[in-house]
């Protein structure tokens, strides 16, 4: 029997009609499932339904591994994308990161801490740096340098060192290598990266730097899925913080550090409680 | 018929079961109601359910006035409070302010814009400084004085008015009056106050004086619905502006007011559009 | 003799060395002024000086029609640029508006409130929509129609009504018009326009929809001085609002109509109390 | 000779008259010292007058062991209280905690980032759960249980344990024990505390329940300056997140722990950094 906390979480997306709640809980409820949390959202200019269920397993008639066969009528008359997870299964992330460790050492305190029902299968970054920070954590670290040319190699040893962990997911955390295609191809909406600015304002190197030069009077940070177009994936979460003209690039620098951590902290906490569904290159977050 | 884009809005709160979003999108449904909007939140704490539904008129199979006599059976089974609108029908709304004028202006501009879908019925006021500003905007203005000894009686006569002017709800636009329980009590949930503090904190009179000597960082205000206890209705809507110990109590004053006529320009919306539910002195706000 | 509140204000910038407000505040202070605000900044990368220095009318010993010759030597030795302001003299503003409302709304109520130290000079649009609106506040307008092959017809008789006008500087309150490169070069610094959008992300035409597309979880307005280049002046205020997937393009048109009149009531604000220095395409504003 | 980024500070207060600014920059200057950056503010409600000056060291003709003598006429004629501070001396921190580790692991990670110019001298705590971690990072953890009847007695155990670390100034990172009066008239401006709601609002314990059950829809956090009245200290600063129906108590605690650790940290920041004056219970804090 299930924990009485566990519960199941599913995340719908078809073309919208009538009627389509109302047999997503019929469903659930015809299996004596109690339904906790019902999101729903129409995308009505493009006629799209997308919805999050959650339900308690406590009672819950169907068993998981007979979900798929029992779901298929409602989903397939639907024409339904769907997933289905379970809080009680603790996703596996691996962190990428370069020298800048701030988000690191955000990530690593919220996994020690209980914050988030996750853990760091390992951490990859081009430099040595991070290597005893990770370790004294009991994570793995690994240490891949990227030399110019040698970059498509490095990528090999970091997939199947990814491979091997059996990961669920990647976060970049301020990891300042572009991935290629084919990286990121082997883990659609599933790589997390944090940029360092207010997209798609200052896309690409030194935001910070173009930002003073522009004289903003406000900075940002933005955490969004990696797609093959650089800094062009689907936001997942923004925010910003007011500057003045008497912030310098280093002021900027340093408070934009703290925007990056609790930007890509909250985006990794919706990926993680299965909240995120993507559309058209954008997403919806149930919160 | 009804426009295409006339719409029937259903607010419900009812005590938490199994299969109360399946009953009700079933019934929208089986009438043949196109669902646009479907929000619902259970407190889990207290185990209350609500929702707002909003469906499309056209083609709707159940005339609204049998929508009682059809809806009876689901409603009374789940113990629901219900209340249904219709976005054809503009709510009327009275405005109450004393000398300060800047949420009047806000409030005559957005009307006179076709920003809301509502009509205010008329401006009634203790002091005569915005008579010929509303009379202009076509609006009736009722000067009534508010005498020390006096209240009482002038109460009666706004409460006359606010009768024959057969309004739906009230805005008190920076009104510096206190409402007796009486008045309070023939309006449940339907006077909107701004209070110019980020409440709990300041409640009462002089906030801004108030904030500058506790030297907060942060000014807030405050929209909520008007109770008998003062400043201590549900609250709607809020909202902040960072300070510093630059500002003066001057500066407060000025930088609140744009705080103040936003925040319950956003609550009035929110009202009129029908997406506000009470519980426990708590506001649902659909947005 | 002048007024308790009439003050002066001083706006300096020029290279940073030794001594500067040393040289300034003795200056004033030996003339027996008495200084009531002194906002200075160093662009230490550039190495130049900005300062705003503000000082009571009442008792300073030198009459303002001599202070240039006065001043002469600290400005000659410092190189430095300076401008001389005095509380006492209202600013007159002109409003170039299309057909959207809302900015025009509230410059008109700020003015007619008594908020902002300045007259409107006069109010100019290619349409008619509001003419009665300004009209009834006993401003003149202008209606100057832009037909696509008359435009720079159009533009001379604007600079010819703003020039018998008086204006000191114009507000661009959300007018759909680009001005000719002319235009631009009389009012140096001195055309406000705000932006629905946070610059540089979306500039040019249609940015809500831009935002939409992109999935922002952000909007936000800019309000800039206009230079030659298209959204690309130098920016006095920016503010945002966070939206989810739930709002439309219409909700950010609807959430972002607020934040643009606010925050284009903030430059204003700022331009009026010359608090604004310009250098390299960014802007000082001393709060 | 120092490195060509040492500077010194000096915070200024003193009555409000003519020529301050005039004689403290005219006093650096002369003995050739070049200003880096001058912030003051007059508050003219109390007719006081704040400054800090921050001057490169290099080339600086006074020897700061001298300061005092040179500096004396200065101060004396216009009844300055101040404060001299050197960039180069890196200030010593205690940091008290409780179970909750939030607010320690985001200060220790800045401290071993390099991120802060600052030692921490020593963790105090009630509680043995982060005596490994404060340990691995190298630094002495003192775990001094509060017994009801004890308190007192522990409470000597840690001044005595502070002493002997020569520290500098404490911060309490979610430390839940009140200090007695003693030991914060030993550390007068020198205490700094993170209160887990919007002051003065949601004072004492379980400020989220109360924020919760108060339906506010934007909750925030403090950091102040802690006096003998409980939460009533100078204001350093504040920041808030919106929250709406759907966040139970458990999400704001969970949102409020990022609140709490990002105002904590910049409050930190500008103490450290010598930006910080008091007055009648607010703060100047110089950015």
């Amino acid at each position: 029997m299930p924990p009485p906390s566990a519960t199941a979480i599913l995340l719908v997306s078809c073309p919208d009609q009538h009627g389509i709640v109302a047999a997503l809980s019929a469903f659930i409820t015809g299996h004596n499932g109690n339904i906790i949390a019902l999101d729903q959202y129409v995308d009505t200019v493009d006629g799209v339904f997308f919805a999050r269920m959650e339900w308690d397993m406590q009672g819950f008639a169907l068993p998981l591994d007979h979900f798929n066969t029992a779901f298929a009528s409602i989903a397939d008359s639907h024409q339904m994308e769907w997933r289905l997870h379970q809080s009680a299964t603790r996703p596996r992330m691996a962190v990428m990161v370069s020298r800048q460790g701030h988000c690191l050492y955000d990530i690593l305190a919220r996994t020690e801490c209980g914050e988030w029902p996750a853990d760091i299968a390992c951490v990859l970054s081009n430099h040595a740096d991070h290597a005893s920070l990770v370790e004294r954590h009991g994570i793995p670290f690994h240490h891949i340098p990227m030399p110019p040319n040698g970059k498509a190699e490095a990528e090999q040893q970091q997939l199947q060192l990814l491979r091997t962990a059996h990961i669920d997911f990647i976060v970049l955390a301020r990891y300042m290598q572009i991935l290629s295609p084919e990286f990121v191809t082997a883990f659609p909406c599933r790589i997390l990266n944090i940029h360092h600015s207010f997209l798609p304002a200052f896309a690409g190197a030194r935001p910070y730097h173009a930002a003073y030069d522009r004289g903003v009077k406000i900075i940002g940070a933005t955490a969004h899925y990696v797609t093959a177009a650089l800094d062009e994936g689907p936001i997942i979460e923004q925010d910003v913080i007011r500057v003045s003209h008497r912030q310098g690039v280093e002021d900027l620098i340093r408070l934009g550090r703290d925007l990056e951590k609790i930007v890509l902290s909250r985006a990794i906490y919706a990926h993680l409680t299965h909240r995120i569904l993507t559309y058209k290159n954008r997403t919806v977050v149930f919160n």
